[in-house]
């Protein structure tokens, strides 16, 4: 199969990457990283979460984003629903996409949420019955897909059954999540086979962890099949909170980079996307977790240096 | 064409990889270093470099490294050689190969080397005759194979023209480097089919950098044609002296992970490496570079902790 002429990129950086941030990020810095990520070409940002501000409470300001996103045409903005009242929470917000999830290991689903895999589809049946009542789109986000932090290696069947799952209650994509960033190519691309026994080819995403550096090679795994979307994170933002070690969503700029180089499309300015994830690294005060950002923001600076 | 079942890693770590590094490496340490590697299972290690110690004093005690070393059946030892001279010294310690090296850039060439390719060819060609004529493998290294710092892309049509040059002097191996780390999977290739228009797949090795962080994808990319050999460097240490922020020889660590994970033998024992890793990386100050050595020991410490 030839490699996709375009790929989408969804950013998770302002939810997915930040949900676990120590420090309290303001909406108003939230809301400038979303303005500069959709200035940079992305079109489709996932925003934020309507989940407790018990549990989460960085996502606590949920509605205040997303009130104050200025909505540009052609940019989806998804939130992350963990149950009916946080999808009832969420409507007024007007997304354009939720997101529901679910474990493809047992161990993890019962640790992270608290019940079993089919309990937990059980739980998001009527969100997703309500959200596709409403006309917002469903995107179902697969945890562990490849490896879980406590039951180790996840067989391609266990993905089959969640994707299964999801499919039976209305969801209309899916991510294939390696949470833990354990994967290599080989079983990343049997963890999608097993997915695409049950969703198309344009409704199945990626989305890696650059914990053991091999987010791009299994990125390339998956052009490979066809592959066209991926979940990043800008500046490499955020991790998994209840996997030891699993820092590390893969940097958006990284992705890019690799894609404009193999001459595909992303529709993503690679320089506005650097100043996006500089904007949120200087906010955290940290260096951006981004390859690329690190040898091209090196780069501008030496530059700066020999001018003068 | 399927993966390679095995694949075949030089450590270049001892010579390419601290042959810049500031502080003084005592030989004991570097010889410590390459008993590490070869108890963890790599079959080639490079050494050390009879170079000039006014250019290079990392490497001003290459006999004294050389002659320490105690040899394992099985394992070549090579060295770098840049001209007659070198190799001359070099003979006594009985190296198993000698490197010699080439630019693709002419500019590179020139800012490198001080002369264009055609006469560092000529330079080397006694250099490749009497190494043969002594019974010893010589490899040619092929720098700036995809891009330089000064001339940008590079076309595929200076790395056959470079490549030829290479084969017309009787190099037997060449190794094709992306020397500061700007390739991705498509232009890789290119790169390697344009050097196998001269020398066999068997003859040809991959030498990535991972300064963008492309390093495994390209590796994958080279895997899809065949290319089962690689250079690669423990702790991910070194990098490129001449190119502004070219850091990142690809960790031996991370290639390993993922090859393992495909299902690919190498040989190696990943533990012992990362151990071998270690122990560089605390003699010099300063953490690993390696992904997968940072996220298993991360994951080891917790263990530690978990157990009290």
């Amino acid at each position: 199969m030839p490699y996709p002429s375009r790929v989408k990129l969804v950013d998770v950086g302002p939810r997915d990457g930040l949900q676990n941030e120590k420090q309290t990020v303001p909406a108003a810095v939230k809301i400038e990283l979303v303005h500069r990520l959709q200035a940079a070409g992305l079109r489709e940002i996932e925003v934020t979460s309507f989940v407790s501000p018990k549990w989460v409470p960085q996502m606590g300001d949920n509605a205040e984003v997303m009130a104050g996103i200025e909505r540009q045409p052609g940019v989806r903005y998804s939130v992350l629903t963990p149950n009916l009242r946080g999808f009832e929470s969420a409507l007024a917000s007007r997304p354009d996409e939720i997101v529901v999830f679910g474990a493809a290991s047992e161990a993890f689903s019962q640790r992270n949420i608290n019940c079993s895999i089919a309990e937990s589809i059980e739980r998001f049946a009527p969100v997703v019955e309500a959200a596709r009542a409403a006309g917002i789109y469903v995107r179902g986000a697969m945890s562990c897909t490849v490896g879980c932090p406590y039951e180790g290696e996840i067989a391609p069947e266990r993905v089959a059954y969640l994707a299964g799952l999801m499919k039976g209650i209305g969801v209309q994509h899916v991510g294939v999540a390696d949470t833990i960033g354990v994967g290599t190519p080989l079983k990343v691309q049997r963890a999608l086979e097993a997915t695409l026994a049950h969703f198309a080819l344009d409704d199945v995403s990626g989305h890696f962890h650059d914990t053991y550096g091999q987010a791009l090679a299994n990125t390339l795994a998956s052009l490979e099949m066809g592959v066209w979307q991926y979940d990043t994170s800008v500046a490499g933002l955020g991790g998994c909170p209840y996997a030891k070690g699993a820092t590390g969503n893969v940097a958006t700029e990284d992705v890019v980079y690799m894609l404009h180089g193999m001459g595909i499309d992303t529709g993503i300015d690679l320089d506005a996307l650097i100043d996006a994830g500089q904007y949120i690294s200087d906010f955290l005060g940290r260096p951006t977790q981004s390859r690329v950002a690190k040898a091209l923001l090196a780069k501008r600076e030496a530059s700066v240096c020999d001018a003068v």
